[in-house]
């Protein structure tokens, strides 16, 4: 947590804060050892950061006095992510990676590979995605939420929003064996789509590239998801 | 495992292996579903990879057909890294993912902010160390088992190791605020030097400048230290 991230509703005022829950509350107890007076490193969510005085700390609440906060989140990915589904625990921890490296937008997809039973993880509760979104912000002292589509079917994602979605960015298929290594430094809007463990099928790479896509690749080295999303995040932009 | 990886002591011949370990036989049977007469991607530990026949599968054994092996290991990253020792669990995680990514030569460093108690953790013993090295050659399809050392005093590393490292790489320290922004495309032999959650200490950084390496940065969000690695890798290489 090396970011305190307030939420809007609970401001006391303009200049002053106030949270009561058991998370926050433990990390500011256990890790940062925080006392009365300490001076902290805080952010609205949606909005700017800076610093507090924390004034108030004991076992049920934390208050803040807030000085001037005018420090803006960092800059955004110019990337809209789609993710085939991964397994629960590894969604987790990919919500948490992208978010951290900047990931506004993330729809998560269905396809022949990905395990019916994911769709079913507790893990895809609002709640569970929301607070993994908030690990990731508190991580990387951002306080923009990324926003999260669910598509669960391959057919209506390619039909009806990837014509869309490719009307202002460029798509990047990124599937082990494409022609083109995967570029670098890139600035312009971009989708960049990537499959499950296994990959896509041919069907699902055919579709994606006569859609206008473009194949990509990292490498002979087969990654896991969650390697292979941060380096391609890492490496694109 | 998206390769089998065949121990030399694993050959019964120059054309023939037989694998008894329960974990790669559990996954050839409930991951791979392989049955006799399959045609399956192996390596030899150190050496070449291509194809064999599954010659005999029951839950004691796999014996393998080997095809003429004479595909080379993809290409190792040109890198010697030097990690902060990260917690158990991250630690395990890390092996794999740098593993995975190509890394051959890593150092395990003590710093200020690792924490004492994580250089007693089992996950240190060479027998993990070696099973986590394995995940990572599996996954990325590769032969080539990393080499690790364990640097316990971040003093004798420094007068001791780093200039003998130094003589024939470039020396990059990934530090938040360091004036320069990640450099991308590097071929050259280089030494990447990462912090522990928490950071270097001034005076750690310091003494890294002052030994000759050079300060870069990967923006302002401050990366979970596994997430980092694998970003660090992904551009710069």
């Amino acid at each position: 947590m090396n970011l305190i991230l307030i939420d809007p509703n609970e401001l006391a005022s303009p200049t002053s804060a106030r949270i009561t829950d058991p998370r926050r509350l433990r990390h500011l107890h256990e890790v940062h050892r925080a006392q009365e007076g300490d001076r902290l490193s805080v952010g609205i969510r949606g909005g700017k950061m800076g610093k507090a005085i924390l004034s108030k700390l004991d076992e049920h609440q934390a208050c803040f006095a807030l000085e001037s906060l005018d420090e803006p989140a960092p800059v955004a990915l110019p990337v809209h992510l789609v993710l085939a589904l991964p397994r629960p625990r590894m969604l987790a921890r990919t919500l948490e990676h992208v978010t951290a490296l900047g990931v506004k937008q993330l729809t998560l997809l269905n396809t022949q590979r990905v395990e019916k039973s994911y769709w079913q993880s507790p893990e895809l509760r609002d709640d569970k995605i929301h607070q993994h979104l908030l690990l990731g912000l508190e991580q990387a002292r951002d306080t923009q939420l990324p926003s999260i589509q669910l598509a669960k079917g391959f057919r209506p994602f390619l039909e009806d929003s990837l014509p869309g979605l490719l009307e202002a960015r460029q798509g990047l298929l990124a599937h082990p064996g494409m022609p083109r290594p995967c570029p670098r430094g890139v600035t312009q809007p971009s989708l960049l789509l990537v499959g499950p463990e296994g990959g896509f099928i041919p069907w699902e790479v055919e579709q994606l590239l006569t859609a206008g896509c473009e194949g990509i690749h990292l490498g002979p080295r087969i990654l896991r998801v969650e390697t292979a999303v941060t380096a391609l995040l890492a490496r694109i932009f």
